[in-house]
């Protein structure tokens, strides 16, 4: 059976502008890997309501996930659950178990819970709550989105909370042959071995580092197996 | 007048199974920032056609530019100049200009230009060569798309190619005020600050440094003293 394929997508004029370097799209990448779950596509867009409901609904209706993250703050800024509820024409307001949630974490930290702070209690109607347990203020799901928050510690902790609810498929492997020649010299046997192996996707990643010029050749597959055989048919073939 | 908008495509699997941590589209925000060309979407798809092609369109008829990068090396996964062609429905084949420029360069270090590193040489009709001084194969520009090498060295020289030769905006400006509050008690104010300078985009970034809890209020914009002016009224009303 196929894995469950998923896309993703950040939001946040802070990374277009190039003032920030994004991680999350790296993490999800490598969670997604090891659960068994295959992205397909990331689309990073600004703060901007239009380019956020367009992009959720194509990715919404293209894979079988969408993981995104970013602009579910308490500022001006943070637009993606009116978004989300919107794209999806779903009623959003303060919710009661979002709300107790909030309350009682600023009521222990002794802050106030005004109303800049409530706009993170408004959660889309039918979504389910993803737990937050860095800071308390809960991402959602609704239909097949994961709407998670865009600060690291707390976009890890929420694909966490999600992941363990979701049913991956088999881990993809890989293995990665380090070739002192030069791309277009293995390209042939490369080539050779892909249409040999039509389970295994085989890339190829040239390098130079000090001088030394070289290829990184990368078989992913979920078959492990597979993967030992074309590696060693492949340094047989290049007499490494 | 308004700034040129651009997108930008990422190709690549290694991007999305999480193995390698894109750089090219962190270092393109900020060269465009600088240009004056306004980033507007990132996308990121893998070594497949159809993803490559429909991502290359919907790209191209929605933004002034678009920066592709990755999949014009030698080996079987470099597909890049085949989707561009065929989305655009352009003849592709070895051209003279291209392989000149290949030839000259094997030939003096000893290689053989053989027919893996022919596929570099491949430039559809009407694209004009983008000039890559690290390692000779060129990139290419086919009516707003701008085609360039996924290594980030050749990537960079390539992006400095084409930026050379494009008008660009009034560059975009940014000044950040580092707030000790938490969000949710400057929301207010910024809202307030956002709503009266509608030429700039207010962003605020949370963060927490050992124990210390605050946010980055960065205010954008390309009239450097309306973002002052911004700033600096934020300033008194938060009492900083």
């Amino acid at each position: 059976m196929a894995n469950p394929t998923a896309s993703m997508l950040v939001i946040g004029d802070e990374i277009l502008s190039g003032r920030t370097r994004d991680a999350n799209m790296h993490y999800l990448a490598g969670e997604l890997t090891n659960h068994g779950i295959d992205l397909h596509e990331v689309r990073i867009v600004s703060d901007d309501a239009e380019a956020i409901k367009s992009a959720v609904l194509a990715l919404s209706s293209a894979y079988d996930h969408v993981f995104t993250s970013g602009g579910i703050g308490p500022t001006h800024d943070d637009i993606t659950a009116d978004c989300i509820a919107s794209a999806f024409e779903v009623h959003l307001d303060v919710r009661a178990d979002a709300r107790a949630l909030l309350a009682e974490h600023y009521e222990r930290s002794g802050k106030e819970l005004n109303a800049a702070r409530l706009r993170m209690a408004r959660i889309p109607d039918g979504a389910v709550l993803i737990d937050n347990p860095v800071s308390i203020a809960p991402g959602f799901t609704l239909k097949n989105v994961h709407v998670m928050a865009g600060v690291p510690s707390v976009f890890q902790a929420m694909v966490a909370s999600v992941l363990a609810g979701l049913t991956g498929g088999d881990p993809l492997l890989s293995q990665t042959l380090r070739v002192l020649k030069g791309e277009g010299d293995i390209a042939a046997p490369l080539s050779a071995l892909a249409e040999k192996y039509k389970d295994l996707s085989i890339g190829c990643y040239p390098f130079q580092d000090n001088g030394v010029y070289g290829a990184n050749v990368v078989v992913r597959g979920t078959n492990g197996s597979h993967i030992e055989q074309a590696l060693t048919e492949l340094a047989v073939e290049l007499q490494i």
